[in-house]
């Protein structure tokens, strides 16, 4: 079986990784020709909406999927009338503008956050009469990593935010005074099968996800069930394939639905060496339509994902239970270049295990 | 880094799987253009010992290691003039030399059985003499996979054998009665530090490894120093650098070798899932000069190997804690096509599991 990718980044090139033992074979499509895939498959360099690409990128493939939610959804629906396209490219929308993605979560009876469109400087003094502040103004689409955002504290803040953002579609959304952010990675069949890992601890900067702490600490069974009803709601109506990444914020104990990855996720990095089955085989046996693999994990794990700059490996590597993933990209200020994972028994070993790697990590804060 | 493997079959597709997240890249030498690592790396397509080719493979290169252990040494040598080649090539001719390896056990007192060289029916009827009856007649070279031997249980057994075998050097071995058959694999890193998997219980069929538990049942720590101390002389004795197996006879308690191989190992495949390091990192940590990865089992583990076929997907993927790895190789019978790994918490899981699969796996007698 031959699985088209469209787009060769980290999360395409584990993809591969984990789909070569199970005996997939895969060919990427990604405009860039030095993508972090390259020389771990068959690789079509060009742009995500050229019909001669994409034409020459289905031929012979038995399905498609994505490591992006920014697929242009013509390309999704031109690739459809050719090959099996999973997760359904409807996913795609709810991914790409918050507007729908939180519309989509009110009618699911997804708690999230209040939101309120901005199109204009009238909407957003309007918008914010109801909201109040502090709130976020963002962009609907193209949004990721931080970007496209600016936190409204008092009236004096709109002005420079507008400027910064205004001219394109926006959302005013309310802030909220979260306890902490948690994701949960689930995974749908083409039977309609699900499965969840156990939620987890995220810790952002600047937007950027930095630290993952697998299973979230305090995680209870109550809290796991909350985080799989919700997400698990929203696979089902979109009659989902494929794993999904649902982003909460904790607030008293109750989940907010930040927003959903219709893909493999950051957060989910862990699951390679500290779950049964890591979230992206569990995507290929989904997409491929095998039964799914077993989400509960291994010990307990700390992801810290190497931003910018990367340690001496020698170092990494020299401490017990330490897992180096590098993805072959260049270094670069702000660019996610690899990941590390740490496993231990139990959490005390684990936050041990974590201030030992701080040591040879400058520059982080968590 | 880019490190060079002669030997493109499962065992350097692994290798490159288990590499590719260090961030090391990969070319390989291999004469079949439809070998299990095309696709995932460079391949040159040739013969091991054609030395245009030898050199179009060493070019760039940082290291060169190998898959197998019947590399022609001259083409060894021929590298190691232009690229760092480990293990160190001496560890060939042990590897590929039934009276070499069995010399240098004696050497390094290794316990091992019995053996005389065989030139001649002369020598073979006195050899047997010597070591008396039943023996195993056996070429030197080449013999893998129970090729190449002949078991002599009565006099009126030399003459077949000999036919058989006759014409090329040989060696006479006593046959050991021993209780089962367990294999160690180990590690040595470029600075003399080295690390051991625990034991592992070996069950052949016609001389083919069929199944692998892991750790092996009623393993003591007697036993597995006994073991490493065998193989770690020997790794010393060598100055060798990656991973090397060493398959063992036990005989009332006490471990006879039976033989060696300087490379990554069928019986190894276990550590992918159920070891906190898999044997194919640590070669390629050793080789690289990174320090080594802890080798300690996580659960236990059964290995399954498919031979000849294979089970439908859906049916072993259905199983719990169930891994599955195809290599990616047209069916033929006797041929190794892939591997299944169970993991359990304990052996009473394990094995109840290993009985499930056994029901999706026609033919096998374990």
């Amino acid at each position: 079986m031959i699985i088209g990718i469209m787009g060769g980044g980290q999360l395409g090139r584990m993809l591969a990784l984990a789909g070569y033992p199970l005996g997939l074979e895969f060919r990427f499509l990604d405009p860039n020709p030095d993508a972090p895939m390259r020389r771990l498959a068959e690789q079509i360099t060009g742009d995500y909406s050229d019909v001669q690409l994409l034409r020459k990128f289905a031929e012979g493939l038995d399905l498609v999927t994505w490591e992006f939610e920014n697929v242009p959804l013509e390309s999704a629906h031109f690739l459809e009338q050719r090959v099996e396209v999973y997760p359904p490219p409807a996913a795609l929308e709810a991914g790409q503008d918050r507007l729908i993605e939180k519309t989509f979560f009110k009618t699911e009876s997804v708690p999230t956050t209040a939101f309120l469109p901005v199109e204009s400087l009238f909407d957003l003094e309007d918008a914010l009469v109801r909201i109040g502040l502090p709130a976020v103004l963002k962009t609907r689409r193209m949004g990721y990593d931080g970007k496209g955002q600016a936190v409204l504290r008092q009236k004096a803040d709109i002005k420079a935010a507008w400027e910064a953002l205004g001219g394109i579609p926006l959302l005013l959304e309310a802030f909220v005074p979260f306890q902490r952010e948690l994701s949960l990675i689930g995974v749908r069949g083409r039977d309609g099968e699900t499965a969840f890992y156990p939620l987890v601890e995220n810790h952002h900067k600047e937007g950027i996800l930095h630290l993952t702490l697998a299973p979230a600490p305090r995680l209870t069974q109550e809290l796991q069930d909350e985080a799989a009803n919700h997400l698990g709601r929203v696979m089902e109506a979109l009659d989902y394939v494929g794993v999904m990444a649902m982003e909460f914020f904790e607030v008293n104990g109750k989940l907010l639905a930040n927003e959903m990855a219709p893909r493999v996720h950051n957060s989910g990095h862990w699951t390679i060496e500290c779950a049964e089955t890591s979230q992206f085989e569990n995507h290929l046996r989904a997409i491929a339509g095998l039964p799914l693999g077993d989400t509960e994990a291994v010990g307990c794990a700390a992801m810290v994902n190497l931003i910018g700059e990367i340690p001496d490996p020698a170092d990494v590597l020299g401490m017990p239970d330490t897992h180096l993933h590098l993805y072959g990209k260049e270094a670069r200020p702000g660019r996610k270049l690899g990941h590390i994972t740490l496993r231990a028994e139990d959490e005390a070993v684990r936050d041990t295990m974590l201030l030992a790697l701080k040591g040879f990590l400058p520059g982080v804060d968590w």
